[in-house]
């Protein structure tokens, strides 16, 4: 992908990250921030609306803290390591939280299926980040 | 991709909005604001930042007003179709601000080239979109 | 306000922006953003959800666009006049729809009543500035 | 302000939240977020731009974090606690490294001195808020 293009060109070498699984996290963070959004939306579209509550606000949440993970993990701030951490556990946990709160209703909308996915997608992505981080 | 699916999952029909038009429209946005954060990010760590200043801004604007196009578009908002096309232009001129300014030294910064690109694309996608709304 | 103090340090002069209309569009911005997260929030939390979904949607557009603005601005790209200018006018109209659609129902949700001044201000704020750009 | 407003005329009460701490929060990391990219652009435009690559990206890193910071409070997700605690420390940290980075330079920069005053309140609203929460 094209993000990993952008890192190897980087006139900085990528010493404290993995370049592999920095690219898979910044995508995959990138893509849950626009999915999730769409998925409130659609949540806030449908006859139960008023069930979907969490499910909307969960959306939301993980929107704005994947979009944030996206753009602080393209900045590859190494002296900033600490932030990166941390930014990356609560994304972590946002993406697992609203993966469970939509594989609850998975089967009734189609809409929460894809974005479980794409939720369960980039929280193991930041935890193989994590994880190479140390 | 994955937010065609998204897009096809609402309840609501997408009158007012072609939907392959609608998902590259927000594929692109997305995929250039995180490309536009990395560029920004890349001209800094050059010896010549001083002369990348005007880059490094350009990249910066176009990777907010490119994700806060792709959260909106993802919204599909029928309701809110003014806003849609004002912001679609915003964008659009954004984007092509952008690739002029990265085209310009793409030559010499492999980053600027690649951002260009995600620049061309989505400004591409703006212009297609606008004119499917009519 | 301490963007005021910002945008005055700042080593560049601000030739093209009359600095007050630039600081109090900023700092309009950056609050409507916050205050329509909030009216989406305690909208969706309402029992007649269902009847708010506009609402909410246009709270959520509204407060997208208004964070970009206040980025961008606070970077006050003065080479990149056109981005600006036409983003505050897709601004300027998404402040005007979300507070039309907030007065319809002000008597009956106070939330709705703050934001729809909140939006009214930052709409003036973007005409203001837009017309002292000229 | 009228973000406390705005969390007072929510339908729902805020029992996990202390009221004037998260008022504080939401507006000490809106404000923080401003005042950031301002400061950003502002070392950008400085002679000695080389030297303050670290303070831009901490800065940049810092005005994303306090923005979703911001967006995410306003939402004051009771059932999804975990996520506000871990970007409620994420944002704590970034604030921190920030005004550390900005505070090494103030006497040199005057959009520095005031980055570091808004940092360091957003910081302590942060731990303040953590603290409420237990």
């Amino acid at each position: 992908m094209s993000i990993t293009s952008m890192i190897k060109t980087h006139p900085n070498p990528t010493t404290d990250l993995n370049v592999e699984h920095l690219a898979e996290a910044i995508d995959a963070a990138a893509a849950c921030a626009t999915i999730c959004a769409a998925c409130a939306d659609a949540c806030l579209a449908e006859d139960s609306v008023a069930e979907l509550r969490d499910c909307i606000r969960t959306d939301l949440d993980c929107a704005d803290v994947c979009a944030t993970t996206a753009s602080v993990l393209s900045r590859r701030t190494g002296s900033n390591l600490g932030v990166v951490k941390e930014l990356l556990t609560a994304c972590r946990t946002a993406c697992a939280s609203c993966a469970d709160e939509c594989e609850s209703h998975a089967s009734m909308h189609e809409h929460c299926k894809i974005c479980a996915e794409a939720c369960r997608r980039c929280e193991k992505a930041c935890a193989d980040l994590l994880g190479a981080i140390g």
